[in-house]
C-alpha cells in the first residue's frame, strides 16, 4: 500500500499512539512518523524501540510540516496541547485526537485551530489496562470500531483520508455526533469503569478484615473488575471530569436500578430477580451476534496456574 | 491412579457435575459414576454423552450404594434433595455439595442427615456463564480453588479423601468457616455479579434510546459485564436469596463508596479520583501475584472479528 500521509506527528507516545505507530509501520501507511511526549524518558524509549523516526522536545516543533497530527494525550491535556501547536500547524493539515470523550475535546481544541486545518475528532474503541510507550501493539485496532465526530462543515476528503488510514490499521469506522458518542460511551465504558473501581475499592477495605483472602480467592466476577480497575488513573480521572453530565446521568439510573434489586433481595422476591437476570442474558446474545465478543467459555481458562494446594 | 471412590452419585447434572464427571473419568478416579437430574431430557443427555454410567429417575435411587454423593443443584434446591435422599444414604458415605453459598446449605442440609454420614460442604471457585449437561469440560477445575467448610467434628479421613479427589481433578483446596466463606464470596463474586446484572439492565433500557448502538459499540468494560450478567438466572437468584445478609452488607458499603466518587465527579475533585484509582491498581497486582490471573493484555484480543467497516 502506498503512503496515506507523508508525515504523521504523534503528540503523546503511550498505548494508543504507540499502537498506531506500530500499525502504520507494519502496513507502510506513512512516509515518516515523528512524535513528542511530555517526559524525555518516554521520548527516548519511543525512539529506542522504533515507534517514531524522530522525537521533538516540544509539541510545537513536532507538528511542523506534518500533514496528520494526532493528539494522543489524556483528555484533560488536549486544550493546552492544542493551544501550543496551533500556530505551527501546516495549512491543509488534518488534526485528530484519540480521546475517550468527544464533546469536551471538541470544545477544548476547536477554538485554537486556524482556518484551513481539518479537525476530525476520533476515538478508537480499543485499549488495554496497560499504558506507556512499551504497551502498544500493531494489532490493537484490528476489527475494533474507530468512531469519528467531525463537525458538519469539515472537508469530506480530509475525513475520508483519515478513515482510510485507520481502516488500513484494521479498524471499522463510523461517524456520529460528539454528544451522542459521549452518552453511548458513558453506558458502555465510563460508568462500568467507575463501578469496577468502586467495587475493587470496597474489597480493598475488606481485605484488611479478611486478610488477603479477597485477593487469594478472587472469583470470576471480581477478577474482571480488577482488570478494568487497573486502568490508568490519569486517563480515567480525565474521562470522568470531562464526561461529567453523561456519567452522572447514567450513574443515577444505575443506583435506581440497583436499589430495586437490593430491595428484592431484602424482601426475598425471587421472581423479580429471576426475571431481571433473564432479561440481561438477551443483551449478551446481542453483543455476540454483533461480533464484539465470542461465546467461548474462556472465563479464566487462559490464566496462569495458581499456587499449588496448600492444605 | 486407583479409584478414590467406588460409586459417585451426582445429584444435578449441569455445568459443575458434568465437569466433575468428565474430570473423574479422565483421571479414573471413580469406579462408577451415576446420576440424577430433575428433567428426563437432562438425564438422557447425560447418559448419551457419557457423563454418567447410569441415571435414575429419583435422587433417592441414585444415592443408594454410593460412597460419595455430590449435590450439584441450585442452592435453593438443596434442602428438598437432602430430605429426599437422607433415608437412602449408605452408612459411612461422604456427602458434599458444590453450592456457591455455604452457611445456608449447611443449615438446609444438615438437619436431614443421619448419623454415620460425613457431610463436607464444598465450593469450587470455577465456572462459566454457561449451564446444562453439555456445558461441562474436564479442565474446569485445573488450578482453581475448591473451598471446604466442614463442621469441626467431621471425620478427618473423610475430608482428606474428598480433598484428594478434587486435587486429582486439578484443584487446590482450602478449608474455612462457612460464614466466613460467604462474606469473602459476597465481595469477590456475588456483589460483582449483582452490579454487572444492574449495569446491563441500565444499558438495556437505554438501548431503546440509542437504537442498539450500546450493543454495537460495546467497549471493554461493558463487554466483561455482559458476560458476567449472562450467567444462569436460577443459580444467581438462589445465591442472592441464600447469602442475603452478606450481600446486603457489601452492597451498602458499595453504594457508600460510589456516592463518594459520584460527588467527586460532580465537584470536579480530580485529585480524589486520581488517588482512588491509584489505590485500586494495587489490588490487581496482588491478584496477579497470587496467581489467579495473568498480566497479559488480552482485552478482547481473543475475540471474533467484528463486522466489516460500514462507513
Ligand atoms: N488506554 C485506553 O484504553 C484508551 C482507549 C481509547 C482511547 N484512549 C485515549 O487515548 C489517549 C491516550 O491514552 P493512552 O492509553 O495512550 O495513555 P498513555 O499510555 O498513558 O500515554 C499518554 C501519553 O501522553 C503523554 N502526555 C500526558 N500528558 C501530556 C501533556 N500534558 N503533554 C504532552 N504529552 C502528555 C504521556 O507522556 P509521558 O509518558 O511523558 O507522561 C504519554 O506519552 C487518552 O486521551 C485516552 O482517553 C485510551
Ligand atoms: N456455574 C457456576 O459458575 C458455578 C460455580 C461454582 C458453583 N456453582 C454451584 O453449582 C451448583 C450447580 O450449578 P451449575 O452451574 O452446575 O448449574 P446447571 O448447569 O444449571 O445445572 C443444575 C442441575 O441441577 C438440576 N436441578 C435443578 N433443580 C433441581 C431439583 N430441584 N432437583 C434435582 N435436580 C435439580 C438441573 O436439572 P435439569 O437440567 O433437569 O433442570 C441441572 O442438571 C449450584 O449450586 C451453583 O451455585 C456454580
Amino acid at each position: 500500500m502506498s503512503f496515506i500521509y507523508d508525515r504523521v506527528a504523534l503528540i503523546g507516545l503511550g498505548l494508543i499512539a504507540g499502537s498506531m505507530a506500530l500499525a502504520m509501520r507494519e502496513k507502510g501507511l506513512a512516509r515518516e512518523i515523528v512524535g513528542h511526549a511530555r517526559s524525555s524518558e518516554t521520548r527516548e524509549t519511543a525512539l529506542e524501540i522504533g515507534l517514531v523516526d524522530r522525537v521533538f522536545d516540544t509539541a510545537a516543533e513536532a507538528v511542523k510540516g506534518a500533514d496528520l497530527v494526532v493528539l494522543a494525550v489524556p483528555v484533560g491535556a488536549m486544550a493546552a496541547v492544542a493551544e501550543e501547536i496551533a500556530p505551527y500547524l501546516q495549512a491543509g493539515a488534518t488534526i485528530t485526537d484519540v480521546g475517550s470523550v468527544k464533546q469536551a475535546v471538541v470544545n477544548a481544541v476547536s477554538p485554537y485551530l486556524p482556518e484551513g486545518v481539518h479537525f476530525v475528532p476520533g476515538h478508537p474503541l480499543a485499549g488495554t489496562e496497560h499504558s506507556g510507550p512499551r504497551s502498544g501493539f500493531a494489532s490493537l485496532f484490528c476489527n475494533r470500531w474507530w468512531l469519528f465526530t467531525p463537525a458538519e462543515d469539515v472537508d469530506e476528503t480530509a475525513i475520508t483520508r483519515l478513515e482510510t488510514l485507520v481502516q488500513a490499521m484494521g479498524a471499522n469506522t463510523e461517524r456520529m455526533d460528539a454528544a451522542h458518542h459521549d452518552l453511548v460511551l458513558a453506558v458502555t465504558s465510563h460508568t462500568p469503569h467507575l463501578i469496577a473501581y468502586t467495587m475493587v475499592g470496597v474489597a480493598d477495605h475488606l481485605k484488611r478484615v479478611t486478610e488477603s483472602e479477597v485477593v487469594q480467592y478472587s472469583a470470576a466476577g471480581f477478577r474482571d473488575f480488577t482488570r478494568i480497575a487497573a486502568s490508568d488513573p490519569t486517563m480515567w480521572r480525565d474521562v470522568f471530569l470531562q464526561n461529567k453530565d453523561a456519567v452522572l446521568d447514567i450513574l443515577g439510573r444505575f443506583t435506581e436500578e440497583l436499589f430495586v434489586l437490593q430491595r428484592a433481595i431484602r424482601m426475598g422476591d425471587g421472581q423479580h430477580l429471576f426475571d431481571y437476570f433473564t432479561r440481561t442474558r438477551a443483551i449478551r446474545r446481542g453483543i455476540i451476534e454483533a461480533g464484539q465478543d465470542t461465546a467461548a467459555p474462556d472465563f479464566g481458562r487462559s490464566q496462569k496456574p495458581g499456587e499449588n494446594a496448600k492444605s
